[in-house]
């Protein structure tokens, strides 16, 4: 398997030596031994190698957001969060990851973009920089509607819930620990910088 | 190593097998077949245990938030964050979780909470529940300081700058993806939901 490149060139960082430790389909460790930009010494490091990733936040022409309820097995627990999924194609551009996002929207909510809309690219993000290159890429879908057939989650999912909440309740359950999904927050932390979003009821 | 346990207790979720597939002293790959509450067949999953985190919105007293600029070799690039570090002891309460948060405060930006203020708890999260069990504790410090002394950060790490940023700033760099940190946005979600930051300038 081959996990995703980054979303930037790295010129001036310097591999000096890199070792598989663990790599199955889902993800690979590597022990690498890397000169930085700031340090003549290389420094040893283990990193974690994931695909990448869409996030996408729906609105409906109600102005709620669209989030599942998600059973996540590395947490022991089902949590409310936005759609998202992976990017299985190694070097996929703009429009292949758009549609990637478009997918997953479709699936996971069994809702879709109106006919003349699209989405709205958002820029992307490091899920933790410490240790993994996994990296996201943020869109917004405004406008979504429902679809014949509803959702048709993947197999190994295991989504139990798909609902409309308002802003004013996305806010509230942000700032109550309810919502405890790092891409939920992110995503949202992006929209209402860039005044696409406000939670104030 | 032990890594840190969950922030809530996992009932329901029997493991029915697990295997470790590869581990050092920052963190451990699992293999682990898992029957969750919603399906009586256990379910084959891929998970990276790490350490728990905290991360840290530091306010000065002119209301700039404390950013650092850190080299991050898992995505070869330097990006600008909040502070943030790992909590070594594996049933750390919420003193101690707190004690870590202080220190890294110290540590990172070479500022300090004023004698009589505390660190405001704000919950917590999951950084890529996809994957990883990896959660962080979030926290609030108003009013802060420069100390004598400085930054003394950890040997391993390579912080290249702190600086404070006007909350305008902020908000204009999540805008336009110069801040990608998922640490960053997923605080500056909870901090604005809650009422406790505003971006407008």
């Amino acid at each position: 398997v081959t996990f995703s490149p980054l979303p930037h060139a790295a010129t001036d960082w310097e591999v000096v030596a890199s070792e598989t430790c663990f790599a199955n389909e889902h993800l690979a460790v590597t022990s690498e031994e890397v000169r930085t930009p700031s340090r003549p010494q290389a420094r040893l490091w283990t990193v974690v190698h994931r695909k990448a990733a869409v996030v996408i936040a729906a609105l409906t022409k109600d102005d709620k957001l669209l989030l599942i309820q998600q059973e996540r097995i590395a947490i022991r627990a089902a949590i409310w969060e936005v759609p998202a999924g992976q990017i299985d194609q190694a070097n996929a551009d703009e429009a292949e990851i758009a549609a990637v996002a478009r997918r997953e929207l479709r699936e996971e909510t069994g809702y879709d973009l109106s006919a003349n809309d699209r989405l709205i690219p958002l820029g992307h993000f490091f899920s933790s920089p410490g240790f993994t290159d996994e990296h996201g890429y943020f869109f917004l879908a405004r406008g979504v509607e429902p679809i014949a057939g509803g959702r048709t989650p993947d197999e190994s999912e295991a989504i139990l819930d798909c609902r409309a909440f308002s802003l004013a309740e996305v806010g509230r359950m942000i700032a109550k620990n309810e919502i405890r999904d790092a891409n939920t927050l992110r995503l949202c932390a992006r929209l209402l910088a860039a005044g696409l979003l406000h939670f104030a009821s």
